[in-house]
């Protein structure tokens, strides 16, 4: 590595709690290319640091004088700038369909565990990102917190229906991309992560064939989702 | 072509209305490897002719001695016995995910596009098969199909908000597998194609992004699609 990596990673008061789900998806492309990279801690309120890039939210990559924002577009330029490394997608057709689990993620799952978990990210964050974080994404949700705790049973009822297509794959096949994770399993897998990083509340069920896929990315990239710190004991 | 292949193909009172989502993506996938096919017209009824494939529906594909059902099963069998001809997946990776696609059409999208056109099918079957269908159609959605038709309007919305993820990502891309489509767009695509032989309801709004990529596909494999015969006028 001649030119060290960057990355807006969000971060709790706790710099060590790492919660972002776009920014996990991420940290594993970049662990499955070998490239190294520092994750630096970055809160909501600090939009300055990112200005750059030309937008406000992370994850946001660094590479020389590169700023690269949107998930989608960083795994598209890590796969690109980065070929000579093993690649995250497989082939040109691999990552058209990558696409489509990456807007079925966004579009369907990540709103549905958000459901569950959002009301316990809060108690996560710095004072400067606490009000900030309750005020947009009540109103993205248009719901309260309170109202989202009191209907935690049925969303989570309402993210393992969700899981459905996941889970009669994962009976089939140990992965996504078949016989190994690659760039689509960990778009899937950061929403778990999230929650995982996030909350005590069991997403899935012991038996539930997503739990056995679930525990496989925890192990993938030497671990490196197994072992991050988590924001409740 | 020194063995004709021959596919059991489901029909209707017409032998040329052909409408099983299940046989069209292998119709798709036939040609997509440029091999030809005696698709032979098969009603619910006879069950009798395909015994020897082990089970009761089609498609069931012979090839030589080889009785072979289940359209996933036959999508990996035509890869890996005609690997000379064009790939149906383009890789191993993008195989895997286009299970993923399977599953997510058959749990997702054929029960929400049946909700809105499963009362048409009766209309283009024989004696034969008229009652086997509405008795098996009722008992497996508990629902009547005079309570599908009442409903029609509201399965529509469901349907249309269930294509989300497809919607956002062909904005971004011309065909789910990317540049090209492939086996992931003929299961996709399976789903539009049964309703557009049996019934005259129009699933799509005019600017909706998936109009524009079904249009790509009954022009795909020379037209394959487009050409086939509608149960309806």
């Amino acid at each position: 590595m001649n030119q060290p990596l960057k990355l807006f990673d969000v971060a709790g008061a706790d710099p060590e709690v790492r919660f972002s789900p776009y920014c996990w998806r991420i940290r594993l492309a970049l662990a499955h290319k070998g490239l190294l990279v520092e994750a630096i801690p970055w809160r909501f309120s600090e939009k300055g640091v990112i200005a750059p890039s030309g937008q406000g939210a992370a994850p946001v990559l660094v590479d020389g004088d590169k700023w690269i924002s949107d998930s989608w577009v960083i795994a598209e330029y890590l796969e690109t700038a980065y070929l000579d490394r093993p690649s995250i997608f497989g082939s040109r057709e691999a990552q058209g369909l990558a696409r489509f689990i990456n807007q079925w993620t966004d579009a369907v799952l990540t709103p549905a565990v958000a459901r569950v978990v959002l009301p316990d990210v809060p108690d996560l964050l710095g004072e400067a990102d606490h009000d900030y974080f309750v005020v947009t994404r009540e109103a993205a949700f248009g719901v309260s917190f309170a109202a989202l705790i009191e209907r935690r049973e049925e969303a989570l009822a309402a993210f393992r229906q969700a899981l459905q297509p996941l889970r009669s794959l994962l009976v089939r096949q140990p992965f996504l991309a078949g016989e190994a994770p690659n760039y689509a399993d960990y778009i899937v897998f950061s929403v778990f992560q999230f929650a995982r990083i996030v909350s005590a509340v069991e997403l899935l069920e012991d038996d539930d064939p997503v739990a056995g896929w679930r525990a496989r990315l925890l192990e993938a990239c030497n671990g490196l989702a197994g072992a991050a710190r988590r924001g409740h004991s």
